[in-house]
C-alpha cells in the first residue's frame, strides 16, 4: 500500500486537525486502476471467509465495494442515504456523519440481506464508525453474518475502528492516519 | 445486451406506466460480471473519441461508470448531490429528480474537470434527462469537450434522450423501453 500512501500525502487537503478531504483519490475522483488494486487487496484478505455478498454505503465506497465483489465474484449490496422508491421491507438505522455534520437514514432493503448470507463491509473511511456501525446493526437485524470490514482509510485518533474491532469484529483497513495535526499528514 | 434484456425482464419491478424498479440489478444491487459487460461495451462504442476522464452522478451510476473508466484507462469523476466539504471552486447546477420528486444540487469541483479534457458521461437510467442536462451544462460551462453519454437504460417513452440527441448530443443507451403499461415491461 506504498502508492497509495504516497497519493494521500500528495493530493491529501487537511481541512482541519480532524478533516483530511481526498477528493482527488476517493470522495469525488478516482483513479480506476488503484481502485481496482484495492479491491484486490480486500478480496485477498478475506478470501476464505466464503462471502456471498459485498455491502457498502452510498456513494465514495462504491467503487471499491464494487471492485471488491468483482474480485470475490459476489453481488454488491450497496445501503441507501434515504427512502426513496424501495420496496416495504427495508431495514433502517439512524446515523450522524461526523464530516457532513448531519444525521441521515441509511436504508437495505431486507430482499438483499438474507439470513443465509455471509457478508463483507466495504467503505472507503473510517473516523467514529456510525456509518459502520449502522451497517453492523442492519447485519445483526437481518440475521446474515458479518465476516468482517475492509476500510480503505483509518483515521486511528478516532475512536470508531477501535470501538468495533473491541466487539470482536474483523476491521481491516489498508492505510491508518495517526495525526492530521500542525498542516502535517502523519500515517501508520 | 440480450442478457441485461432478459434481468430486466425477470427482476424489473413496475412501480407505475412511467416507474420501474431496478433494486435488483442498479439502484441498490449490483452484480459485478454484469456491470464489468456494460463499462466494457460502453468503452467498445467511444473508443476512439480520445476521452480523458468519465463522469457520473452519484450514487447509481457509479459502478457501471467506474467500469468504464477501468477499461478507458481514464479518471472517474462522479458529481455530487448537494455541498459537502468541496473546495470552494464548484460548478453547481439544480436538477429535478423525475422520479423523486425533490429537486437537488448536483456539484461538480472545477479542479476535476479542465478546458482540456474530453469527458464522456455514463449514468445507469435516463427518463426526463433532467440529470444528464445538469451534467452537460455543468461540461459546457468548465471548457471541456462533451465527447457523448452512455446511459445503460433508456426510458424511450419519455423525452429526455431525444431532447438531448436533438443538441447534436450522442447518446448510446444499452436497453430502450418503449413502455411499462398494463403491468408490461416493453423493450425496443
Amino acid at each position: 500500500m506504498e502508492y497509495l500512501k504516497q497519493r494521500i500525502q500528495n493530493e491529501g487537503k487537511i481541512v482541519s486537525d480532524n478533516v483530511l478531504n481526498l477528493d482527488s483519490i476517493l470522495n469525488h475522483q478516482v483513479d480506476p486502476k488503484l481502485i481496482q488494486q484495492l479491491g484486490v487487496e480486500f478480496a485477498a484478505r478475506f478470501h476464505d471467509q466464503e462471502i456471498t455478498k459485498v455491502l457498502t454505503i452510498e456513494s465514495s465506497g462504491i467503487s471499491v465495494a464494487y471492485a471488491t465483489a468483482l474480485a470475490l465474484e459476489v453481488p454488491l449490496v450497496f445501503a441507501r442515504r434515504k427512502k426513496t422508491l424501495m420496496s416495504d421491507n427495508i431495514y433502517c438505522e439512524r446515523v450522524p456523519s461526523f464530516t457532513k455534520g448531519i444525521v441521515t437514514d441509511i436504508v437495505v432493503s431486507s430482499e438483499f440481506i438474507q439470513p443465509i448470507d455471509r457478508i463483507l463491509i466495504i467503505d472507503d473511511i473510517i473516523a467514529n464508525g456510525d456509518a459502520l456501525k449502522g451497517l453492523i446493526n442492519i447485519i445483526h437485524r437481518s440475521g446474515a453474518q458479518l465476516t468482517g470490514a475492509g476500510i480503505v482509510i483509518e483515521k486511528a485518533f478516532q475512536s470508531g475502528a477501535k470501538e468495533i474491532r473491541k466487539k470482536d469484529i474483523r476491521v481491516e483497513s489498508l492505510v491508518q492516519i495517526n495525526s492530521l495535526e500542525n498542516g502535517i499528514i502523519v500515517l501508520a
